[in-house]
């Protein structure tokens, strides 16, 4: 079958100088694998759509927390159609449904014909949920609902999130202002401002504005948020967790800067009880009881299916085309990046 | 009564270029204040001996978490005799007693003839605790106690601690060891090692050496530190945080050197759960339930009664010489500084 093979090997051990994907020649190569059999508790799954996450463009990298294995099919999640089963219960009751899959690590990701999964993991989509939903229902729509989670369980109504204008945030904004949160999400650029009001945010900040500083203090001083999530973590991150409240949690969950940050007073630490983390879908999943991951889960689903949340699609590249057309496509502003197997 | 007295209001708005303390007159100045009197529930206490401690060069600075009221004598900690009472039953009964202080905020601190106190912060000290032992009680060990209770909690045996020959470090290694634990200290001195081990260090290692990281390297490969309490928080800090091992703390509760961290790898608070925070005897002293402080101070001053622990002193400084010697005493290393009014 043909798929997206990776080209090396475990993590990268160079420091790349930038973490942008401007090229994908040195880390994938179109090639042919033998098609992948499902074994005990495992289902193979005939792909139809799959996702690329910034995760993704992390791993097939080097710098997810996750080794590669060389000459294996890259690709985290997707949506399909379960064509085998390898036995069990489960496993076998999966058979000729449609379902959002995540890859098994080790085993043929999702950038390819097919991808082998555990028969656990696989979510029988409902009517109504579109592919282009079910093929980024979990690793965004998991980290949006958990990561809120995290706010909710902290009793402020205001947070922040950097990289404002990407599918988890808009996701999460939903959420949020359904509930009375007051989202702050910070942008790169003007005209997404008007939109992300839309999607619930309270406010929206220009990071690349001259005000920009005042701005912030101005709307930091009226909403006090003291949760900052925080895909970016560059210099300005630093600069905003030095400009919040006592007590505020920087929680970083991507790395979409190639930028170090600096930490402007370590003394706010001590004094200020600030406190810099982080925050991983997968030890999420591994953390959560099984009852708030399934609960989880089906929130997603139906917030999908009524049509609430949306994934915005910026393009469906055929897998033929996605070696040379991924860069270009994955710069692209406001919406989500699939390959077509 | 004579005093050193604060020159600046609030905290400092511009900051400093070196937070190290090369020169006392930009911040403190010889004065005469009315003798202060006690209100209801505070006693007034003769001081014997006061300690200099780092939070009280960051105070005078204005780099403390506690404003500074210009005109009031500095000075946290000391050793003195109860001379007078402002009522209520507990402040009464201390009259005449020596009692290891630490004054009031915004009332005339230790670096005077006399200082107020709540009379329910002040430790009767029992016979066989010297003065030198007495003045410097409270920061400093309980501190030490506080946050070995952070490593004790954890579950892991073996520990980092940078500026390693402070007192504070040679108290929580003393008891460390004691307890089986593998203190790793930190130095920027050869002739620091063989002291530190005797005082309970399971391996000193010298941040200037040429060797320092591939020494370090292979300490935390055999050792698996995960908390690392650090009283600098320089770029050396970073590098030491960036290379521990997965769910590492990096604490910090002091600031001695200029130098702002660059955090290396962002990625590690994600896929790692590395964290950075702080710690504030301040904040310990208001969250901490009544028995676990009484407890922690009994122990304290029974660990310098029997001389396990026992306070090195570089130098007593009459209060009058204060502002001219105290730079050059404080840059010394090992041991403790004091001024006696």
């Amino acid at each position: 079958m043909k798929a997206l093979l990776l080209k090396n090997h475990g993590y990268t051990k160079d420091k790349p100088d930038s973490v942008v994907l401007s090229d994908m020649t040195p880390f994938v190569e179109m090639g042919d694998l033998p098609e992948p059999e499902p074994e005990e508790g495992e289902v193979k799954v005939e792909v139809t759509l799959a996702s690329v996450n910034p995760s993704d463009e992390m791993f097939i990298q080097g710098l997810y927390g996750q080794p590669r294995v060389q000459g294996n099919a890259a690709g985290f999640e997707g949506v399909g159609k379960v064509v085998a089963s390898g036995g069990g219960q489960y496993a076998d009751g999966l058979m000729g449904q449609r379902v959002a899959v995540v890859a098994k690590p080790g085993k043929p990701g999702t950038w390819g014909k097919f991808t082998i999964a555990d028969a656990m993991t696989c979510i029988p989509l409902i009517e109504g949920v579109r592919d282009e939903d079910g093929a980024a229902m979990v690793v965004n729509p998991l980290t949006a609902l958990a990561m809120f989670d995290i706010v909710r369980e902290t009793g402020e109504k205001a947070f922040i999130l950097s990289a404002g204008a990407s599918q988890l945030c808009k996701l999460m904004m939903n959420v949020a202002r359904d509930e009375g949160f007051r989202p702050i999400a910070l942008v790169r650029r003007d005209e997404q401002i008007d939109m992300l009001k839309e999607h619930g945010a309270a406010h929206v900040l220009n990071v690349t504005s001259d005000t920009f500083a005042e701005d912030f203090a101005k709307v930091s001083r009226a909403e006090k948020p003291r949760i900052f999530l925080d895909a970016v973590a560059d210099q300005t991150s630093a600069v905003i967790h030095d400009a919040m409240p006592n007590r505020s949690r920087w929680i970083i969950y991507g790395k979409l800067s190639d930028e170090l940050p600096t930490i402007l007073q370590p003394g706010a630490m001590i004094f200020q009880s600030k406190i810099i983390e982080g925050f991983w879908l997968t030890r999420w999943m591994q953390d959560a009881d099984m009852g708030t991951k399934m609960k989880t889960i089906q929130q997603a689903q139906q917030r999908f299916a009524s049509g609430e949340w949306k994934t915005d699609v910026t393009a469906i590249v055929p897998l033929e085309d996605a070696i040379a057309r991924l860069p270009e496509e994955l710069a692209k502003p406001n919406g989500k990046v699939f390959i077509k197997p």
